[in-house]
Protein backbone atom coordinates (compact mmCIF):
# COMPACT_ATOMS: atom_id res chain seq x y z
CA UNK A 1 0.00 0.00 0.00
CA UNK A 2 2.38 2.98 -1.30
CA UNK A 3 -0.22 5.57 -1.35
CA UNK A 4 -1.84 5.66 2.26
CA UNK A 5 -0.81 6.15 5.11
CA UNK A 6 -1.37 5.07 8.41
CA UNK A 7 -0.48 7.12 11.76
CA UNK A 8 -0.15 6.06 15.67
CA UNK A 9 -2.30 8.76 17.28
CA UNK A 10 -1.48 9.85 21.06
CA UNK A 11 -4.21 9.41 23.60
CA UNK A 12 -3.67 11.40 27.20
CA UNK A 13 -5.51 10.00 30.18
CA UNK A 14 -6.86 12.25 32.41
CA UNK A 15 -9.02 11.26 35.70
CA UNK A 16 -12.14 13.58 34.07
CA UNK A 17 -11.44 12.19 30.10
CA UNK A 18 -9.04 11.23 27.79
CA UNK A 19 -7.72 14.05 25.30
CA UNK A 20 -7.25 12.53 22.00
CA UNK A 21 -4.81 13.67 19.07
CA UNK A 22 -6.66 13.81 15.64
CA UNK A 23 -4.36 16.13 13.26
CA UNK A 24 -1.99 19.16 13.62
CA UNK A 25 -1.40 21.97 10.69
CA UNK A 26 2.47 20.64 11.54
CA UNK A 27 1.64 17.11 10.50
CA UNK A 28 2.56 16.17 7.55
CA UNK A 29 -0.66 14.58 6.57
CA UNK A 30 -2.05 17.65 7.04
CA UNK A 31 -3.04 19.13 3.26
CA UNK A 32 -5.18 22.20 4.30
CA UNK A 33 -8.27 22.54 5.70
CA UNK A 34 -11.67 22.28 3.47
CA UNK A 35 -14.36 20.64 5.70
CA UNK A 36 -14.71 18.65 8.94
CA UNK A 37 -17.54 15.99 8.81
CA UNK A 38 -18.64 13.03 10.95
CA UNK A 39 -20.12 10.00 8.88
CA UNK A 40 -21.98 7.37 11.14
CA UNK A 41 -21.91 3.74 10.12
CA UNK A 42 -24.01 1.53 11.43
CA UNK A 43 -23.35 -1.98 12.77
CA UNK A 44 -22.53 -4.29 9.96
CA UNK A 45 -23.14 -2.03 7.44
CA UNK A 46 -20.71 -0.78 4.11
CA UNK A 47 -20.27 2.51 2.66
CA UNK A 48 -18.48 2.64 -0.35
CA UNK A 49 -16.75 2.29 -2.73
CA UNK A 50 -15.61 5.63 -2.82
CA UNK A 51 -12.55 7.28 -4.79
CA UNK A 52 -11.59 11.12 -4.65
CA UNK A 53 -10.15 12.29 -7.72
CA UNK A 54 -9.22 15.59 -5.78
CA UNK A 55 -9.55 15.33 -1.86
CA UNK A 56 -7.26 13.93 0.95
CA UNK A 57 -9.51 12.64 3.79
CA UNK A 58 -8.01 12.31 6.81
CA UNK A 59 -9.91 10.00 8.82
CA UNK A 60 -10.04 8.92 12.41
CA UNK A 61 -12.63 6.86 14.53
CA UNK A 62 -14.30 8.97 17.20
CA UNK A 63 -16.84 6.45 18.21
CA UNK A 64 -16.71 2.99 18.23
CA UNK A 65 -15.06 0.62 16.04
CA UNK A 66 -14.80 0.50 11.83
CA UNK A 67 -12.97 -1.54 9.07
CA UNK A 68 -11.65 0.02 6.81
CA UNK A 69 -11.02 -1.63 3.23
CA UNK A 70 -8.47 -0.14 0.74
CA UNK A 71 -7.77 -0.98 -2.69
CA UNK A 72 -4.71 0.78 -3.31
CA UNK A 73 -5.01 0.59 -7.31
CA UNK A 74 -8.62 -0.69 -9.54
CA UNK A 75 -6.27 -2.10 -12.08
CA UNK A 76 -2.47 -3.73 -10.66
CA UNK A 77 -3.66 -4.63 -7.63
CA UNK A 78 -5.03 -8.33 -6.79
CA UNK A 79 -5.47 -7.46 -2.94
CA UNK A 80 -6.88 -4.87 -0.33
CA UNK A 81 -5.48 -3.91 3.09
CA UNK A 82 -7.60 -3.97 6.13
CA UNK A 83 -7.61 -2.24 9.68
CA UNK A 84 -9.83 -2.70 12.40
CA UNK A 85 -9.89 1.23 14.11
CA UNK A 86 -11.01 1.99 17.83
CA UNK A 87 -9.81 4.25 20.83
CA UNK A 88 -8.30 0.46 21.51
CA UNK A 89 -6.20 0.44 18.41
CA UNK A 90 -6.36 4.40 17.35
CA UNK A 91 -4.83 5.60 14.52
CA UNK A 92 -5.47 8.01 11.80
CA UNK A 93 -5.42 7.14 7.86
CA UNK A 94 -4.54 9.92 5.21
CA UNK A 95 -6.28 8.90 1.89
CA UNK A 96 -5.00 10.33 -0.99
CA UNK A 97 -7.16 11.23 -4.29
CA UNK A 98 -7.24 7.89 -6.30
CA UNK A 99 -7.74 5.22 -3.82
CA UNK A 100 -10.55 3.25 -3.41
CA UNK A 101 -12.01 2.47 0.10
CA UNK A 102 -15.20 1.05 1.59
CA UNK A 103 -15.62 0.94 5.37
CA UNK A 104 -17.87 -1.19 7.79
CA UNK A 105 -19.41 -0.36 11.37
CA UNK A 106 -18.56 -3.14 13.89
CA UNK A 107 -20.34 -2.11 16.79
CA UNK A 108 -23.74 -1.73 17.75
CA UNK A 109 -25.79 0.82 16.87
CA UNK A 110 -23.08 2.17 14.91
CA UNK A 111 -19.58 4.05 14.71
CA UNK A 112 -18.41 7.42 14.00
CA UNK A 113 -15.61 8.28 11.91
CA UNK A 114 -14.23 11.97 11.59
CA UNK A 115 -12.84 12.97 7.90
CA UNK A 116 -11.08 16.23 8.23
CA UNK A 117 -10.62 16.66 4.08
CA UNK A 118 -8.56 19.10 2.31
CA UNK A 119 -11.23 20.30 0.23
CA UNK A 120 -15.04 21.18 0.64
CA UNK A 121 -17.72 18.56 0.11
CA UNK A 122 -18.30 18.25 -3.72
CA UNK A 123 -20.37 15.44 -5.34
CA UNK A 124 -18.59 15.74 -8.24
CA UNK A 125 -14.88 14.81 -7.78
CA UNK A 126 -15.51 11.42 -5.98
CA UNK A 127 -16.36 8.08 -7.64
CA UNK A 128 -19.09 5.41 -6.23
CA UNK A 129 -19.40 2.22 -7.50
CA UNK A 130 -21.84 -0.12 -5.23
CA UNK A 131 -20.24 -2.32 -3.06
CA UNK A 132 -20.64 -5.48 -5.34
CA UNK A 133 -18.52 -4.16 -7.91
CA UNK A 134 -15.40 -4.97 -6.42
CA UNK A 135 -15.24 -8.72 -4.62
CA UNK A 136 -14.55 -8.56 -0.93
CA UNK A 137 -16.15 -10.81 1.76
CA UNK A 138 -18.09 -8.16 4.16
CA UNK A 139 -19.46 -11.28 6.49
CA UNK A 140 -18.64 -11.05 10.41
CA UNK A 141 -16.45 -13.95 11.86
CA UNK B 1 -23.46 36.19 25.11
CA UNK B 2 -21.84 38.81 22.72
CA UNK B 3 -19.30 36.62 21.68
CA UNK B 4 -19.81 33.33 21.42
CA UNK B 5 -21.57 31.64 18.44
CA UNK B 6 -24.02 29.11 18.19
CA UNK B 7 -25.03 27.37 14.73
CA UNK B 8 -27.36 24.63 13.87
CA UNK B 9 -25.65 22.22 12.02
CA UNK B 10 -27.45 19.50 9.54
CA UNK B 11 -27.31 16.06 9.78
CA UNK B 12 -28.11 13.96 6.16
CA UNK B 13 -30.06 10.50 7.42
CA UNK B 14 -29.26 7.54 5.14
CA UNK B 15 -29.83 3.82 6.08
CA UNK B 16 -26.14 3.27 6.46
CA UNK B 17 -25.52 5.50 8.68
CA UNK B 18 -26.03 9.51 9.11
CA UNK B 19 -23.80 12.48 7.87
CA UNK B 20 -23.63 15.44 10.07
CA UNK B 21 -21.62 18.45 9.47
CA UNK B 22 -18.96 19.71 11.67
CA UNK B 23 -17.13 22.72 9.78
CA UNK B 24 -16.17 24.18 6.70
CA UNK B 25 -13.72 26.28 5.41
CA UNK B 26 -16.46 28.41 4.04
CA UNK B 27 -18.15 29.31 7.34
CA UNK B 28 -17.64 32.59 8.84
CA UNK B 29 -16.95 30.76 12.48
CA UNK B 30 -13.97 29.24 10.25
CA UNK B 31 -10.73 31.24 11.77
CA UNK B 32 -7.74 28.95 10.24
CA UNK B 33 -6.72 25.36 10.98
CA UNK B 34 -4.14 24.63 13.95
CA UNK B 35 -5.66 21.49 15.30
CA UNK B 36 -8.31 18.77 15.51
CA UNK B 37 -8.56 16.67 18.56
CA UNK B 38 -11.21 14.96 20.78
CA UNK B 39 -11.75 16.07 24.58
CA UNK B 40 -13.51 13.36 25.88
CA UNK B 41 -15.43 13.61 29.85
CA UNK B 42 -16.53 11.36 32.25
CA UNK B 43 -20.20 10.97 33.50
CA UNK B 44 -20.55 14.06 36.12
CA UNK B 45 -16.97 14.92 35.43
CA UNK B 46 -16.60 18.55 34.79
CA UNK B 47 -13.29 19.92 33.09
CA UNK B 48 -12.53 24.22 33.28
CA UNK B 49 -12.64 26.51 33.95
CA UNK B 50 -10.57 27.39 31.10
CA UNK B 51 -9.85 30.92 29.23
CA UNK B 52 -8.12 31.05 26.06
CA UNK B 53 -6.02 34.22 25.19
CA UNK B 54 -5.69 33.58 21.37
CA UNK B 55 -7.29 30.05 20.47
CA UNK B 56 -10.87 30.23 18.67
CA UNK B 57 -12.43 26.70 19.42
CA UNK B 58 -15.08 25.27 17.39
CA UNK B 59 -16.68 22.70 19.98
CA UNK B 60 -19.16 20.07 18.35
CA UNK B 61 -20.14 17.49 20.38
CA UNK B 62 -19.04 13.46 18.35
CA UNK B 63 -20.92 11.24 21.03
CA UNK B 64 -22.82 11.50 24.13
CA UNK B 65 -24.60 14.23 25.71
CA UNK B 66 -22.49 17.56 26.92
CA UNK B 67 -23.74 20.75 29.06
CA UNK B 68 -21.27 23.38 28.38
CA UNK B 69 -21.01 26.22 30.75
CA UNK B 70 -19.95 29.83 29.56
CA UNK B 71 -18.90 32.90 31.78
CA UNK B 72 -19.00 35.83 29.23
CA UNK B 73 -17.04 38.34 30.90
CA UNK B 74 -15.28 37.38 34.07
CA UNK B 75 -15.19 40.68 35.74
CA UNK B 76 -19.10 42.66 34.07
CA UNK B 77 -21.36 39.35 33.84
CA UNK B 78 -23.30 38.12 36.69
CA UNK B 79 -24.67 35.20 35.05
CA UNK B 80 -23.84 32.34 32.89
CA UNK B 81 -25.03 30.44 29.64
CA UNK B 82 -25.61 26.82 29.28
CA UNK B 83 -26.14 24.75 26.65
CA UNK B 84 -27.14 20.80 26.75
CA UNK B 85 -25.75 19.42 23.09
CA UNK B 86 -26.07 15.98 21.62
CA UNK B 87 -27.04 14.53 18.54
CA UNK B 88 -30.41 15.05 19.67
CA UNK B 89 -29.76 18.94 19.98
CA UNK B 90 -26.67 18.84 17.48
CA UNK B 91 -25.20 22.58 16.91
CA UNK B 92 -21.33 24.02 16.94
CA UNK B 93 -20.42 26.70 19.54
CA UNK B 94 -17.91 29.09 18.26
CA UNK B 95 -15.80 30.39 21.54
CA UNK B 96 -12.98 33.48 20.94
CA UNK B 97 -10.52 33.72 22.71
CA UNK B 98 -11.18 35.69 26.16
CA UNK B 99 -14.50 33.72 27.31
CA UNK B 100 -14.01 31.07 30.43
CA UNK B 101 -16.34 28.08 29.42
CA UNK B 102 -16.28 24.50 31.02
CA UNK B 103 -17.89 21.73 30.77
CA UNK B 104 -19.52 18.38 32.20
CA UNK B 105 -20.35 15.21 31.01
CA UNK B 106 -24.29 13.66 30.93
CA UNK B 107 -23.86 10.19 29.08
CA UNK B 108 -21.92 6.92 31.12
CA UNK B 109 -19.56 6.24 30.56
CA UNK B 110 -18.28 9.33 29.06
CA UNK B 111 -19.07 11.78 26.23
CA UNK B 112 -16.91 13.25 23.30
CA UNK B 113 -16.39 16.59 21.99
CA UNK B 114 -14.76 17.13 19.05
CA UNK B 115 -12.27 20.79 19.10
CA UNK B 116 -11.09 22.46 15.48
CA UNK B 117 -8.82 25.24 16.74
CA UNK B 118 -7.53 27.61 14.82
CA UNK B 119 -3.78 27.72 16.60
CA UNK B 120 -2.24 24.03 17.97
CA UNK B 121 -2.30 23.53 21.50
CA UNK B 122 0.22 25.69 23.69
CA UNK B 123 -0.27 25.16 27.31
CA UNK B 124 0.85 28.55 27.87
CA UNK B 125 -2.16 30.75 25.81
CA UNK B 126 -4.58 29.31 27.85
CA UNK B 127 -6.21 30.11 31.62
CA UNK B 128 -7.39 27.61 33.97
CA UNK B 129 -8.72 28.24 37.22
CA UNK B 130 -10.31 25.17 39.64
CA UNK B 131 -14.10 24.56 39.51
CA UNK B 132 -14.65 26.12 42.43
CA UNK B 133 -13.38 29.49 41.19
CA UNK B 134 -16.70 30.91 39.96
CA UNK B 135 -19.63 29.83 41.75
CA UNK B 136 -22.04 27.60 39.60
CA UNK B 137 -24.16 24.12 40.64
CA UNK B 138 -23.12 21.39 38.71
CA UNK B 139 -25.31 19.02 40.47
CA UNK B 140 -27.34 17.39 37.77
CA UNK B 141 -31.28 16.99 38.71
Amino acid sequence: MKKVKITDLKIIKTSNGDVMHVLKKSNSEYKGFGEAYFSQINYKKVKGWKCHTQMTSNLVVAHGAVRFVIKDDENKSTGYCEFILSKENYKRITIPPGVWFAFQGLEKPFSTILNISDIEHKPEESKNVDIEKFQFDWRLK
